[in-house]
């Protein structure tokens, strides 16, 4: 052997040694011929869009490259064929997703309007000079209750500060010179989600772009948490997301608060109101799509219980209570432990999939400072036989020893199912090997983390790491209404396009694990994953047969 | 034992195998009291200095924060106490820099400035509208010859094109509407560095930012490869550096040339010459500083043959075999099998510690396209019986699977000393695990990857990673010239600044390892650390003593 052959062997070898740790290694063996005609082809994509799309400079956008910042890089995106192809893809289970967050702004202010309780109020007058900077609210009042002002429009200038206008009113009579109606949707728009200018100019850093992310949160929640609204919220976001091709959901909830306001107007719709609405809505839209032929479209929804992390021990207490009174409440509808309502379709809505703390790890409360009452609440499942497990946010921080780090220990040794975010998990390796040998997943959320800048671009993201190290990952969306990335199409594109490794058999891998990582129960898992199985021989199968050209 | 406390027990448990792999875990047993004080002093000065400095607006940088852009952050890094302590921080090796691009912008044109044979020109007459964008030259002519048209200014408006003037007379006669001599200099400083808004706003990616930074070295390089003052030049580096606490140095010199310009203005000095004049001012110093009893502050200085890496296969042949010549020729002063010069005083200066291939990885030739020259060559080192080893760059990227980030694996399987860069890495275990185990040193260039837009800030760089996994690490700082961190000072400000688990300790490790993976040879290598450690306790001592305030 000549040296030159014995260094191509040796290398080959060395590059094979290198990823035998990566997640979807072992699968490589298995792949079908279809598979490897579909991967071909959408590697062949890739490079064509390479070329063709991300390395010529267009209007607005003067040096793209793939997997570039998100919010300036979307409707180049929208263009592509991989879009396309990806947006047909079954993406199996999407199990890291704010429910109070996750339904596209525009659906939600089109649903605000079909109300007219709700009113809208702003700190002055709206005009050129204040429209960007003026955070406006918004309220719903008991029915009848209208403006008690008659106040009409927001942008006059004797507009008196704080005057609540019904939010129809306002839009009709925002000022022409502000853009009318238009221009009152992209005011509203904007100030539920992140501009691009926000993200990569004047918030551009993970501290001062959570003050934005806040905001948008806090002013899109009197809709959300209005009682009357939420149903039509669930639906949308539902049929939303199965129209983006994911068949299950595991959705967190902030229930800090402890009443969403109801039809009168007032606080006082409680917690298990809200699990009733989204089981009704969940077992309504499976039934039509059980006339439809496509009841596998939609395994089920589950809801993982979640609270602000800055409450105080005692209120802590009282969560960690309300949370297991829910699960004892519903235990028919209730995974675990408990049978599949019909054994025939096992679609279920589970009211308390599992608890996590939810907010800025930076600077709020880390677990350690409540680990009396998280030790006290696995104490309390075993007395009362039941099981929520923890699926603990952690490390979504560029720190390096910083509470929000140092989170991933606590998260760990408290048994956490799953890990939200997980971003500084690669910088410990130890931990990385409990994840991979104790199936601990990682919901990693791409598009989150780059808007709120933990990673200036997808290419710097930590993903490869946590794949080349046999990690188990599920991508996921995060907080869709304030990302503008709807499903998870767009978070899979992000990932495809910034690396030459990775490859739709790797995300086809990625969906199927986002079903294995689920708290299903092994009876559920199995038929979701063969569910799964079955539309994604269909879809590659469709890939090869179209040449990629869906 | 409670369940808390077999919890704390568990987590301190935990948290210690994580760290076990650490590279300064070892030496933690081993630290001295008076490091410990040190330590915590440093701390506390950071945590002070964190909330007192870096958690205020400052005029010009609306919201900063530790480890922040450095060309933005730089003044503010320079009233703080923390660097002020490390700017007298004993470093150790400096083991990566590219001795074309590494000493002050502002030394390097006051030395132009002393050569009225340096002429400059521009593609247009500069005034407001055209300064930031022309592109001037530089050129050395034949001592005698005068500016051929007679033109005394740039900045006339019947400036011809292209025409060339004397450096000293263009910039006595820069329009004083565009800031006369401090004008002149402030343009030609910005065109040999990258200014923060080229770096955060216009080239604000990878890609578009090596654009620049290829501009500024071109710009440079007819004054540094002036033999004139290629002296001076290097005299000044050494003092620059030695300055700063680095008392051994590794560089990098770019050989593509195969000539600077001699005093005749002729492209006629070839590399043998270079090398001699590098010798000869390394002595020079080092015999000023035995007389001024501080002759450790210099150990010595090696040179590593770098070419660009775009040449043919024939031309790669031409330089290799150059490299050995050069190596051959200067026996008595090479290190590796070779006793050293003078056996009290182990201070050397090596022509040829190793060979690299340098410049943009995403789009030049990867190592794999010159395999066959690269094996050769270490074929024929085995038959002359000489030493030079690879210590190539690589993975100096955001690519996952692209030819930047594969070049780590021919790096590795070349039998690399060390890596420069190797910024991708951390995306490779085995490769990490090979690095950790064989020795292989990383030379990290923290402000340099930032700059270059691979890292949106240092709290985002992957360098923890690669700590606690305990693969070797040397700072280093790559191209002062352009990126304005002259030194080691700034680059340990940054890592020490951007992370919680870091600490003074771990920098005093990184120094001790930057001599410990240079490529001296062992009883100079033993020297050489002897010398750093007896600087390194008084250094640790004045900490102490003075309460860090240097």
């Amino acid at each position: 052997m000549s040296s030159l052959d014995e260094y191509s062997t040796n290398r080959a070898a060395l590059i094979a040694e290198d990823r035998a740790l990566r997640v979807d290694h072992a699968r490589a063996a298995t792949h079908t011929t279809a598979e490897l005609q579909a991967d071909a082809i959408v590697r062949r994509i890739r490079k064509e869009e390479e070329e063709a799309i991300w390395a010529k400079e267009h209007d607005d956008v003067p040096h793209p490259f793939p997997g570039m910042e998100f919010l300036t890089g979307k409707h180049i995106i929208l263009k592509t064929k991989l879009f396309k192809l990806l947006s047909k893809m079954p993406k199996g289970a999407l199990l890291h997703a704010h429910l109070d967050i996750t339904v596209n702004s525009k659906s939600l202010l089109e649903l605000a309007l079909q109300y007219p309780t709700i009113h809208i109020c702003a700190p002055t007058s709206i005009n050129a000079a204040t429209i960007s900077s003026v955070s406006p609210e918004f309220k719903p009042h008991p029915p009848g209750l209208s403006s008690s002002s008659g106040a009409l429009s927001l942008s006059v200038t004797d507009y008196i500060p704080n005057t609540w206008i019904p939010l129809q009113t306002a839009r009709e009579n925002f000022a022409p010179s502000l853009g009318g109606k238009d221009g009152f949707d992209t005011w509203i728009l904007g100030k539920m989600s992140i501009t691009p200018s926000e993200a990569y100019i004047t918030h551009n850093n993970n501290i001062r772009i959570w003050d934005k992310f806040r905001e948008a949160i806090n002013f899109a929640r009197p809709l959300v948490y209005y009682f009357p609204l939420f149903e039509k919220y669930v639906k949308t976001f539902l049929l939303e997301t199965v129209a983006d091709g994911v068949s299950y959901i595991e959705a967190r909830i902030n229930f800090s608060p402890k009443y969403m306001v109801g039809e009168d107007g007032q606080e006082n719709v409680p917690h298990r109101e809200w699990l009733i609405t989204i089981n009704k809505v969940a077992q309504d839209l499976k039934q039509s799509l059980k006339e439809r032929g496509c009841e596998d479209d939609l395994i089920g929804i589950r809801i993982i219980y979640t609270i602000i992390r800055d409450c105080s021990l005692s209120e802590m207490e009282w969560y960690l209570e309300d949370c297991l009174a829910l699960k004892k409440e519903f235990p028919h509808l209730i995974a675990g432990k408990c049978t599949v309502v019909e054994s025939t379709t096992p679609f279920l809505t589970s009211l308390d999939a599992g608890f996590d703390l939810v907010g800025d790890e930076n600077i709020l409360k880390p677990l350690i400072d409540y680990i009396e009452p998280l030790l006290g609440f696995q104490k309390r499942q075993k007395e009362l036989g039941l099981d929520v497990p923890f699926i603990f946010h952690g490390g979504e921080t560029c720190g390096d020893g910083t509470k929000a780090d140092v989170n991933l220990y606590d998260a760990i040794l408290l048994g956490t199912k799953r890990i939200g975010h997980g971003f500084s998990l690669v910088k410990h390796p130890k931990l990385m090997q409990i994840c991979r040998e104790k199936g601990i997943a990682i919901e990693v959320c791409p598009i989150s983390n780059e808007i709120l800048r933990l990673t200036a671009s997808m290419t710097m993201h930590p993903l490869p790491i946590l794949l080349n190290n046999g990690v188990p990952v599920a991508l996921s969306s995060d907080d869709p209404t304030v990302f503008q990335n709807m499903g998870l199409s767009f978070d899979f594109f992000q990932v495809l396009a910034a690396s030459e490794v990775t490859s739709l058999l790797t995300l086809g891998h990625l969906a199927r694990d986002s079903i294995t990582y689920s708290t299903l129960e092994d009876i559920q898992k199995a038929y979701a994953l063969a569910a799964w199985e079955k539309r994604w021989t269909t879809y590659v199968q469709a890939i090869v047969a179209l040449d990629g050209a869906f």
